[in-house]
C-alpha cells in the first residue's frame, strides 16, 4: 500500500498496472503470458457472472461443461477457424509419461469440440433451439501481457446455440448482443457502442459478428463482448443436421458469443483514477466501508460500537465491511479503500456522534454528505444508486465528448493523434480501404451501427460515395 | 429415454453409466479420459458449489484464480509432490507456434503455483492467515474412464491456507473435515465416517490427509472430500517465510483440501435405483415437477390452467417445472421425470381437480399421497424436508447394516467377498500389514477414526497388540 500509483498523465499504461496490482485485484504470475486474479479481482468477477448467468438462464438457456482439450484435427475442420486459432493455441503433446497419437489443443474457444457433440445430441427439430453455456478457462498464447486485458490463459463465458432456422438464430445473435449492451451500462456503468463487425474483423469461422465496444479514459476504443452468428459453416464441418417437421434433413444455424474477465480490465480503465479503482456499486466486492475515528478510548468504545451497529443494520441488503483495525490512521484506511475502489466510505468520529450521524463520502468524487444513522440502510440504498447513475451519466458525457465527425482523411489522423476517441466515418465497404486506415492510422472500424447510420456521404480514404457510417478509433 | 437401464442386480457398473447417459448428466468426449458434463449434471455441481461456496465464506475464505499451468520444475522441489503427481501430468511442450524452453504441466492439483505466490505475498504475521480456495479444472491423465469418478479432466475446489502456528493448521484442517461431513450428510444425504489417512494412503506431500469416506449400494466405499496437513514442507520448498511478532522469520503452516465432480458420481451410487437417479431435494436441480393428466380439450384447459397456478405458487421457495408437453403421454413423461431423479412429483388429472387436490408421488419409494390445492407450498416444503431426511435415514441404515466387525482374517476376506462394505479391524499401524491386505484382497484403510476407536486387541493380519481399530473397505 505504501508505494505510489504512477499518474495517468504521466504514463497511463503503467497506471493501469500501478492500480491493479497495488489493488491487489491481480498479480503477475511465473508462468508467462499468465496472471493470478486475486480475491478483490476474483469477486468483481463473482459479482459479473452472478448478473449475467442469471439473464441466461432467464433467456433459456443452460450451462454445461466441455473439455478443455480438442484434438487438433477437429481444429482444421472450419477452414477460416484454424487459420485464425491455430497460431495461438498451446499444444499437449504429452500425457501419463508417453507421447500421445494425436496432439491435443488447449482450447482457445470451444466450438469444434462442442459441435462434436451438439452432432451426436442433435436428431429432431424437437431437440432444437438447443441454448448452452460454458464458464471456462481458454488459452490463447499472447507474447505481450496485459494484466485482464491481454493474457495467456483468462476466465470467460462461451454461449453456443443451434437453431432450426437463419432468422432463429439471427435473433439469437441479437438478444445475447441487447443482453451485452444492458449489462455494460446497468452494471458496469460504461456506455457502449454496439454493431457489425467487418469482415476482416469478425470470428474466424463466424458468418457475421456483432460487439459492444467502450471507450477507456486514454481515448482508446475496447471490445467488450462478440455475438457471433455461424450461419451453417460449423454444421457442415460437423455434420450437425436435424429432421424437420416436414421429415427432411438440415444443417442446424448456430450461434456463438462471450464475455471475459477482460471486462475487469475495462471497468478499471474506465472508472478508475490516480487514486486507484472506482467499482459502480452494483459490481463493488465492497460497497460501503465504514471507517470509525477515535483518539482516546472512551470514544473508541462508543464510536466502534456505532461501526458495529451500522453493519449490523446494512449487512442484509449491502456488502458492507467495517474497518475497526488500530494498528493503522484512518487517512491510511481511506487511502487503502480508495485504492480498492469502494464506492461509499461511512466515516463516524466524535463530531458526528454528537450529531447521530455518519459522514458519507463518494469515491466517485469524494462529495461528503452527512447521513443521519436513523433510517441509514434507506439512505444508503439512494447514495449507491446515484453513485451508479452518476458513473454512467459521466461515462455518457465523456463518450459523447469523445465521439467525433471525422471530416477529411488528414483531419482525422490528426484528432486521432491528438484526442482519440471515436470517429463517425463514411466507409466505401472495400477490404482495401480498411486496411490501409489500419495500416496507416492503428485505428479499426470498431462496428458499423445497426441503425441510425444511414445517410449520403463519401469513403473517407477513397471518396467513393457511401450511405452509412462507421465507428473507427484505436483500441485495446 | 427409449432405451433401458441395465438393472443394478445385473451389472453395477453398467447400470451406473446407464443411468448417467440416460439422465443426460453426462456423456462420453471424442477427447480420451475426458466427459463432458450435461446441464442436468452441470446444475447438481452448481447447486453443491452454492452450499459449498458460501460456507467456506462465512468462515473467512476468499475466491481466487491461479494459472491452468505450472513449470516443470516446480513440481520437483517437494520431492513426495512429484513422485505422486508427474507420472499422471499431461504436459504442453509446443505454444504460440513454438518449442517452449520449459515444458509446462497442465495442473493435476496447485500447491505449488500457488505457494510460489504466497511467497511473494506473504511477508509478515499481519498477513496471516490467508485463507484462499479456488474453483478449478484440473488434469490428471487415465487410462480406464468412469464418467464423474474417474476422468482426465474433472472440476473441483482446491482450498490452499497458510498460517502462523502448527495449531492453527490443524485447526484449518479439521474444520474443512467437519464443512465436508456436513455438507455429504445434511446437502447429499449420503452419511459418512471422517477420519485420519495411512501414511501409504496420503497426499502426496502432505503431513497428514483426512477424508470423509461414504458407502456405495455396491458395498463400496468412496472418498469424497480430502483436507490435508501439509505441515511446512512446501512452505520449505517454496521458501514460504513471514515475520513473527517477534521481528523473527518462520515457515507458514499449510494446509490443502479439496472436493470434485466425482461427489456428482457418489450421489449417483448412493441414490440412483433401476429407474435412475434419485436425488435429495436440497441439490436437485428441479424439485418438484408436475405433470399433468387430461383426456378431452375440456379437461385439458382446466387441469393445465391448475398446474400453471401450482408453478406460479411454488416457483418463489422451489425448484419447480410444469410437464405441459402434449406429444408423450403422463407414463411417458413420469419415466422420463424418475430416470432425471426429480424428488417429487405433483400429479393432477380430472378426480385430483374434482377433489381440489394433487397426487404428491415420492421417487424415493414411489409413496403417494394427495395434497390440497390450498396451501400447497407449505405441504411442498414439508414432503421435500421429509424426503431429503429420509433420504438421510435410508442412508444411515444402509451404512450401520454395512458395518462389521472383521473377525479374523479369513472371515474378513470372505465376508468382503460376499457382502462388501465397511470393516472394523484392528491394525498394528505397519505398512506391512496395510499392503498385504491391499495386495490380497484388494481392501484398503479407509480412514482411522477420530474418536471412538480405542479399544485393545490385535491386528487382523499379524495378530500384534492393537489400541485401536480402523475401517476398511474396498474403494472406487
Amino acid at each position: 500500500m505504501a508505494k505510489v500509483i504512477t499518474p495517468r498523465s504521466e504514463d497511463y499504461a503503467r497506471w493501469y498496472t500501478d492500480v491493479i496490482t497495488q489493488s491487489q485485484m491481480a498479480d503477475y504470475s511465473p508462468v508467462k503470458g499468465c496472471m493470478v486474479i486475486r480475491p478483490l479481482g476474483y469477486a468483481v468477477w463473482e459479482a459479473m457472472q452472478r448478473t449475467l448467468d442469471a439473464r441466461f438462464k432467464e433467456t433459456g438457456h443452460q450451462n454445461a461443461y466441455f473439455p478443455l482439450f480438442i484434438p487438433e484435427s477437429f481444429l482444421r475442420r472450419e477452414a477460416e477457424h484454424v487459420e485464425g486459432f491455430a497460431p495461438e493455441c498451446a499444444v499437449v503433446t504429452h500425457a501419463g509419461g508417453k507421447e500421445l497419437e494425436e496432439k491435443l489443443v488447449v482450447r482457445p474457444t470451444s466450438e469444434t469440440i462442442i459441435y462434436a457433440m451438439y452432432s451426436k445430441w442433435i436428431r429432431s427439430y424437437r431437440d432444437l433451439p438447443l441454448l448452452l453455456n460454458q464458464w471456462a478457462n481458454v488459452v490463447r498464447w499472447e507474447m505481450r501481457t496485459r494484466l485482464f486485458l491481454r493474457t495467456t490463459e483468462f476466465l470467460w463465458q462461451e454461449g453456443h446455440t443451434a437453431h432450426a432456422t437463419e432468422a432463429e438464430a439471427e435473433e439469437e445473435v441479437l438478444r445475447i448482443l441487447e443482453i451485452y449492451r444492458a449489462f455494460a451500462e446497468e452494471q458496469m456503468a460504461i456506455p457502449v457502442y454496439t454493431g457489425l463487425k467487418t469482415q476482416n474483423e469478425k470470428f474466424a469461422g463466424a458468418l457475421r459478428t456483432y460487439s459492444i465496444e467502450g471507450l477507456m479514459q486514454d481515448g482508446k476504443a475496447l471490445q467488450a463482448g462478440t455475438s457471433h452468428n455461424l450461419g451453417q459453416n460449423f454444421a457442415k464441418a460437423f455434420d450437425v443436421k436435424f429432421q424437420t417437421k416436414e421429415g427432411d434433413w438440415a444443417h442446424v444455424w448456430q450461434t456463438s458469443w462471450g464475455v471475459s474477465t477482460r471486462l475487469i480490465g475495462a471497468l478499471v480503465m474506465a472508472h478508475g483514477d490516480d487514486n486507484g479503482v472506482s467499482f459502480p456499486p452494483r459490481l463493488a466486492p465492497t460497497q460501503v466501508v465504514i471507517v470509525p475515528i477515535w483518539k482516546t478510548d472512551a470514544e473508541r468504545e462508543k464510536i466502534s460500537e456505532a461501526a458495529r451497529l451500522a453493519v449490523e443494520e446494512l449487512k442484509g441488503a449491502f456488502r458492507v465491511h467495517a474497518d475497526l483495525r488500530d494498528e493503522v490512521s484512518p487517512g491510511w484506511k481511506f487511502n487503502e479503500w480508495e485504492i480498492k475502489g469502494v464506492p461509499l466510505r461511512l466515516e463516524i468520529g466524535p463530531k458526528d456522534l454528537e450529531k447521530d450521524q455518519f459522514m458519507a463520502v463518494r469515491r466517485l468524487d469524494r462529495v461528503k454528505v452527512p447521513v443521519p444513522r436513523g433510517g441509514l440502510a434507506a439512505r444508503v440504498a439512494e447514495l449507491l444508486e446515484r453513485i451508479q447513475s452518476d458513473m454512467l451519466e459521466k461515462g455518457r458525457a465523456f463518450l459523447r465528448a469523445n465521439t467525433r465527425d471525422a471530416g477529411s482523411y488528414d483531419e482525422f489522423k490528426k484528432a486521432l493523434d491528438e484526442v482519440g476517441g471515436f470517429f463517425r466515418a463514411h466507409w466505401c465497404g472495400s477490404p482495401e480501404c480498411e486496411k490501409r486506415i489500419k495500416a496507416e492510422t492503428k485505428a479499426t472500424i470498431r462496428c458499423i451501427p445497426l441503425q441510425g447510420n444511414r445517410e449520403d456521404g463519401t469513403c473517407l480514404v477513397c471518396g467513393a460515395p457511401s450511405s452509412a457510417w462507421v465507428y473507427l478509433a484505436r483500441a485495446y
